[in-house]
């Protein structure tokens, strides 16, 4: 067998984790890793080229993007471009849009295949929300979150000015309305009022009642366990009070990696274009013989 | 807009309640509903043509097959022959690969679509289990159904020669398990013990701890409620501990309505070929602008 050459752009949790899940998949081969700094190579990853640059390994097919979502335009752009499938996990729900459009032109230009928003949520709960509108088509679906660490929202605070370290809680308060518990360390010389308004005003929280605590250590507070409360009460045809709920408690990185890993080999079975999860076959996600895979599941 | 043309092949309990569904969606016309006795046609469907042969209808693009599960390979074939696409929601587990087959060779023959075991177990649990293979590749997963009653169970055990009305309850025993209780008036002239256990040797229930019980009235018994409790423990990546869970409580007939009305709609957007729902994009099943979709739902 084949086996798919696959990239990993960036390693941070999420990249780490990702590393994880390829090396327990049978059909993968990581071909390299792509840091800002290539020097910087940690034990666990000393066997893998690290490179600074996508375009400098050779015969990628995909490449998880594993930075922060607000760099996953600029580097979907550099890896479609070179003809690579791409798979991130962006989750600025208001702009995922605009950014279908754009990546489903370069890949289909470059005659690639871009896999976006591919974590939990966006991603996977996607797919039950979509899944639960064709259950019952009328109806109130609330997504509750936490509560746990949330690795956007914590990365937004980091990137604010004044911000040495930081831990961004989601609390559910229920019908998926959700507080949120900003704890940082603040760098010598700013001001805790104003770096709190900063972290207040970032598009990542005004919609949300936001707290922002000042700690002497944000490491101490770091646990990466998640959770989903999801509800749908609907209408099937004219049935009213049809009830549906999922749930999960989970390793939120170790989670989002897998789902990364899984959408990057159903990338592999795409036509060109931009596909969120809500658009591709679940099965195309699964590794193993599709008649066996029918068998054991449907 | 044009809307879908659809014939509803057979009027017991679920061609009711997708009638029904059918009048709710804003994209289809019930072109036709064929019944074996075209003659008897109940108040309710009074303002439809009703046939005894889908070729009777004119310009059908999608036949919703409800028929009994073991007569889906024979209506399907006719309906796809006719080149009209074909949602079935066939549940008999260990044919399911054979029938994918068939009626893929046919479909594909006949440019038609055929989607089967579309309801919800087979069905949008598929989906759900797929999608949960996809976040955890290794660990158990555990489908619970019940405490309802099972339609295919039941029609099963109406077509053994002796029952005059029958009820078979799915119940829980935990670990995917299940007892199933069943509840028959007997015809004049049986034994039960001898149609007890003909139900007992037939293939719905030979894998199940099966009791069943002598009633003087059925009828009083029946509740078409549902539900379903789906656990799923496992790996991701080399993470333990990943927890998912998926409940629902629900009328039965109406939800698995519901979801063959909601794959209707899907065959109209496949290549030729016959699919199950964990082969197909679930955005696919819901009516609506695709862009207005993913930003509602992504």
């Amino acid at each position: 067998m084949d086996k798919i050459k696959v990239a990993v752009v960036g390693y941070g949790n999420i990249g780490k984790y990702v590393v994880e899940a390829l090396e327990t998949a049978p059909d993968f081969e990581i071909a390299g890793i792509v840091r800002r700094n290539a020097a910087n190579v940690p034990d666990e990853i000393k066997r893998y080229k690290v490179s600074e640059r996508l375009s400098e390994l050779p015969d990628i097919q995909v490449a998880i993007l594993c930075t922060p979502t607000r760099s996953v335009k600029q580097y979907a752009t550099e890896a479609l471009s070179l003809g690579i499938n791409t798979v991130d996990s962006f989750d600025i729900h208001t702009q995922t849009v605009e950014l279908h459009r754009t990546l489903d032109q370069i890949a289909r230009q470059h005659k690639a295949v871009a896999i976006m928003s591919a974590g939990w949520d966006p991603g996977t709960d996607s797919v039950v929300r979509t899944l639960l509108e064709a259950c019952a088509p009328k109806g109130l679906t609330y997504t509750n979150f936490g509560p746990g660490m949330s690795m956007g929202h914590t990365v937004a605070v980091k990137a604010i000015e004044g911000v040495k370290a930081a831990l961004s809680m989601t609390i559910p308060t229920g019908t998926g309305i959700h507080r949120r518990m900003v704890y940082i360390e603040l760098q010598e010389g700013y001001h805790f009022h104003e770096v709190a308004q900063k972290i207040k005003n970032d598009p990542y929280f005004t919609n949300d009642e936001t707290h922002v605590l000042q700690v002497e250590n944000v490491d101490n507070l770091l646990d990466m366990g998640h959770g989903v409360h999801l509800t749908r009460k609907g209408v099937s045809g004219k049935t009213q009070n049809q009830l549906f709920e999922f749930n999960m408690q989970i390793n939120n990185p170790a989670l989002t990696a897998q789902i990364m890993v899984s959408s990057a080999r159903a990338s592999m079975r795409q036509q060109p274009g931009c596909y969120t999860l809500i658009e591709i076959p679940v099965i195309d996600m699964l590794y193993g013989n599709r008649e066996e895979l029918i068998s054991h599941l449907v």
